[in-house]
């Protein structure tokens, strides 16, 4: 007899035991694990807030997925400028903590450096200051500081049983630019992607929750499931919803659309959830606007994910696809199998 | 013929390498190396700024100088709130980039935490948020934020020649702990330094300039030198300017005075102009609080460092000690060594 009818999810475990016992803010606003950057009201000021958010590019280095210093550079300050968006804040500028190898070349250093400054133009912000480090293998982290002013912030936290679900944009880049990376580097996939912030400003006015897809599709509704204790019925089959270089790869390298969405690296789209009754109003509001949202489903009340991929139909516990990445230890060519593995066990049921 | 009387700071040119040519926020206050933290003018506010700092503890954990996991927390924290100190701001929370290794010990991680969460109660702040990455080793960054609110910041620029130098409290704990690590480990220092947050306020009043001394005191001076345009007249023999323990170390393994000054390895204390002028309210104002700042000396035109440690008297370019490190390249036996012989050039002269 199952105690348990959804698993626990592994990435959510760790961050809870990193941080799980610090005492919080009086006056943060989001809980832990709430939001995707943190939020701190203002003393004394009303709809006014300090917003922060640290992000760390290591993983990503120390595998090869970044290896142009360019894309380093840029990354390094898109994924927390991303976060930011996500909370409908507005960036002021950036705090960059950098580990440098004893011996580095001048050059890529150069060329790290012009990914942060033209990643800063793109989203006005500055470099405040920083901190150098000497060891073994580059690594940088940053801390963006942000404000909101005269609106409330945006969390993770508020999705309603009922609510659409959309994303700014076609999913599966982040997933298709790993694929050719470490398992076909005939196919070519361009990455650069660019922080929805200027989206956010209308989806911070009709959203009820909003989380960006830095890990991925999968990754991120498991923990919107487990925060929001809610579950999402994709009513598009995920074939559908590929963006073009995604799409190549889908059809290139034949693989389940659903494997491009399985993160944990993404694509820095914006996920979030529109109540049903505002749903035209935001779709009005939107037609004014040089973008168009991607309707992906519904929230639903029990916490089960159901998704059609190919001909497959698919319902699972919110966890089982982002597990699959810790199973495998960080091991890209055995997370890989684990997801083979997981397919052929889905397409045999 | 020489066109340059002093030595290029080697770690100046590593930051202004790293961070020269990003542009500056139009409502930074300071400038690169400018202050110790990130001061920004909160718009429309007079005499209210934002202050950041973000600080990394790689090399000391590469290095074992800190393996105790307690140690590694408390100093995560104090090293950013000691440079929110010598700006004179109030901090109020903190992130933490940290790496995991992929095996990490869950008894060495609660230890880690609980140093995190002492220093947050010492210095009455919060961990807002932060992230994890795995990687090979553990490494922490923080990055703190505070504020300033109806009084100028401190920066590291301002000291006039003339003016009186200060320290919070006697020095060389910094690098008595580090010899007693690497070189003598029957001699036993304790290393726990508490930032001076509560020192700070009553220094803001009266100081011209101020700096931490986080990487020692040499290597503080070399920096103060070089962006006030000044020299430093160590009036006091350094003999007498040291720690308890520092001085325990002297004696038991008859270093050197200076050489317990050289870094970069530092005791966290705030290195602090006064003008001569208001020297005696200083210290009349000083009488009513429960510490005792250390007079070190005067500060002087010419980019020129004078002191006495024991028997010998030393005029040197700023530069001279701190840049020994990075001849060493880093490796600690051979700037000990680069150290002595520095130390035997000067007896013989």
């Amino acid at each position: 007899m199952l105690m348990h009818t959804t698993a626990i999810n592994k990435e959510m475990e760790i961050i809870r035991l990193v941080a799980g016992d610090f005492s919080r803010h009086p006056l943060q606003v989001n809980g832990l694990l709430e939001a995707d950057a943190e939020i701190i009201r203002w003393p004394g000021k009303n709809e006014e807030y300090l917003v922060l958010k640290t992000d760390g590019i290591h993983e990503e280095i120390k595998e090869k997925l970044y290896e142009d210093p360019y894309l380093i550079g840029w990354m390094a300050v898109t994924a927390p400028i991303s976060d930011i968006a996500a909370v409908g804040a507005q960036p002021t500028g950036i705090l960059l903590s950098v580990i440098l190898p004893q011996e580095y070349d001048e050059k890529w250093l150069e060329q790290f450096k012009g990914g942060i400054n033209e990643a800063c133009s793109q989203y006005n912000i500055y470099v405040l200051g920083g901190d150098t480090n000497f060891g073994d293998h580059f690594s940088v982290s940053a801390t963006v500081v942000a404000g909101i002013k005269s609106q409330r912030p945006l969390l993770r936290k508020g999705m309603k049983p009922g609510d659409h679900l959309y994303a700014t944009a076609p999913l599966g880049l982040g997933n298709a630019y790993a694929y050719a990376r470490f398992f076909d580097t005939s196919l070519k996939v361009n990455y650069q992607p660019v922080a929805r912030l200027s989206e956010s400003r209308l989806i911070s006015k009709y959203a009820t929750a909003c989380m960006d897809s830095s890990d991925g599709l999968f990754p991120a509704l498991a923990l919107l499931a487990d925060i929001n204790e809610v579950g999402f019925n994709l009513d598009v089959p995920l074939q559908n919803l590929l963006e073009k270089q995604a799409s190549m790869i889908y059809h290139n390298a034949n693989l389940p659309a659903w494997m491009l969405m399985a993160g944990p690296h993404g694509e820095y789209e914006l996920l979030f959830s529109v109540p049903r009754e505002v749903g035209l109003d935001f779709e009005q509001a939107i037609k004014n606007e040089d973008w168009q949202p991607v309707y992906l489903g519904k929230i639903t009340s029990g916490q089960q994910i159901n998704f059609s991929s190919g001909a497959m139909q698919v319902q699972c516990s919110p966890a089982t696809i982002p597990n699959l990445f810790y199973e495998a230890n960080g091991n890209i060519q055995l997370y890989f199998e684990l997801l083979m593995q997981q397919h052929k066990t889905w397409v045999q049921q």
